[in-house]
């Protein structure tokens, strides 16, 4: 296949590196900063998947370079660059192009396959860790379940889709095909709504968050809002009710991940920008278009967002 | 007069010792654990108000050791350690005996004139700045306005409250009678709840909190919800609605304040506990009791409990 991978962050090295090196054609894009280190087309990948590298056949800032017809473009870029990104990918994708979106939260999907068309869209659950250590080269830290893959408008070909999935598995990335890969997906935005804003915002760990009362408190509340913001958009998701999920989620989901801090708490130590608009401010936005109360949740993202304003200007100052 | 100041700390160091420089006869109590910096007996204060030193008549970690016939107890210790405070204060108090409750927050003056009698209890709204230098010794920082005393239940005759306002006063300390203190120290809560669990989650300062929209939103809320609170428990404000409230809380009270950090700030960078319960916990209690939902002042109530806690084990761990 020839192949774009479109953000050369976290994911997308980790994509673009086994892809290229079972035999694909593999080009990424990447920031116009970053291409300085980029140089050489080498990318690496270490850790719990052991030692890789690859050569890709051209990293560029702009899909303008490309010339090819491409099969599949992976977008892993962060949440808040979909926008910029889809109209970009647009330019290059014809007739046989799938466009797999690999990101976190809602909106990423809806943003592409509305630019895009439904025809061309898939989406991917990723749920595998992985840390930049320098550009191009990066670290995998766990991986809690595959790769999953799916079309949420159920117009693709199963087959198409299942031939996506079997060629990131074989590249060595743990993937499978997803009927429900939606609800799969909404199972990560309760997790993450649930539990990243308050880690980055009281600097904790997931297990602090749950065995405290006060927080409890504030993720039920949190859950429960986004269970009544789906209902609204008739979102079905994996659990009849906010109960049901809440006891999967303190029984099975926080024992593993206990000492573990969210991206978004290193999103702020490092002055970095966040995906809130992608987890709890997107809860806030269909509550919104419904005329919905979500409180709890609005009140986590104003206090998230002046935290990371403020880390951002210290970063600029020191 | 007779006078105990119960509850050494940055305000009782302060009345202690003007009202001892003017010849009252006044005792301190203050925790078992101050004592021994505290064996001279000599109090001190520094600051705006000039420098001032005075030996008090005795110095007590109970009210055992006072013999004497008490006018006056002014009860200066945090609102959490109010409950057992007036367990205390209950010994001395004799039919001629004023107790003053002078501390922060919604629940004190109604802890202290249900367990001693309303015709025993005065209200005093404190509003200026004191610091503690180390036990014994104090800064007085800045000065908002008078320290208003009044009689919220009117059963205790004007001119009692107007001769003990009077002896505060020249004593040196800005007093004065105010008819109207429930709702002037409602002022003071409705003020303190916005800005201060805010600027102690986000450590920043009260202009911060204000030109910020997202943090802006916040306080509106909690405002809002404050006013719902009070209107249900039939407890009159200063102001006919939140609207005219925030419009003299943005316009006159943040712009001369707007470079102060909350106490509650300092408390948590100290590893202290906070006196969230009598401001936004509070209402939060206030909103239960009718049943009324307060979902922003119960979430910021939630972030900052934690956000105490695990200051608190840092200091242990330390």
């Amino acid at each position: 296949m020839n192949i774009v991978v479109f953000g050369l962050g976290a994911l997308g090295v980790a994509f673009a590196t086994f892809l290229k090196e079972d035999g694909h054609k593999v080009y990424g894009i990447t920031k116009e900063k970053y291409l300085p280190y980029l140089k050489d087309k080498i990318l690496k990948v270490e850790g719990i998947w052991g030692e890789h590298e690859a050569k890709l056949d051209g990293i560029y800032s702009s899909v303008d370079d490309i010339k090819e017809n491409i099969d599949l473009i992976l977008l892993t870029v962060k949440s808040y660059d979909t926008e910029k990104a889809v109209k970009e990918i647009k330019k290059i994708v014809s007739e046989n192009t799938y466009v797999l979106v690999a990101q976190n939260g809602y909106g990423n999907y809806e943003i592409v396959s509305k630019e895009i068309g439904k025809e061309h869209t898939l989406l991917a659950r990723v749920i595998f860790g992985s840390k930049v250590i320098k550009p191009g080269h990066v670290k995998i830290t766990v991986n809690a379940d595959d790769v999953r893959i799916g079309d949420p408008s159920r117009t693709i070909p199963e087959e198409e889709i299942i031939k996506i999935a079997c060629a990131i598995k074989h590249a060595g990335i743990p993937a499978s095909y997803d009927k429900n890969v939606y609800k799969t997906l909404w199972d990560k935005i309760l997790y993450n709504s649930a539990l990243n804003p308050l880690g980055a915002l009281l600097e904790c760990s997931y297990g602090t968050l749950a065995e405290n009362k006060e927080t409890k408190q504030v993720m039920d509340n949190i859950i429960e809002e986004i269970f009544t913001v789906a209902k609204a958009h008739n979102i079905e998701l994996n659990w009849n009710s906010p109960e049901e999920y809440k006891k999967h989620f303190y029984e099975n989901l926080i024992p593993p991940t206990k000492d573990h801090f969210p991206s978004m708490y290193y999103d702020i130590k490092e002055g970095k920008k966040t995906e809130i608009d992608a987890l709890n401010g997107a809860i806030v936005k269909l509550a919104k278009e419904k005329g919905i109360k979500v409180p709890v949740n609005e009140t986590v993202v104003n206090l998230l967002k002046t935290k990371e304003k403020l880390s951002l200007m210290n970063k600029t100052v020191s």
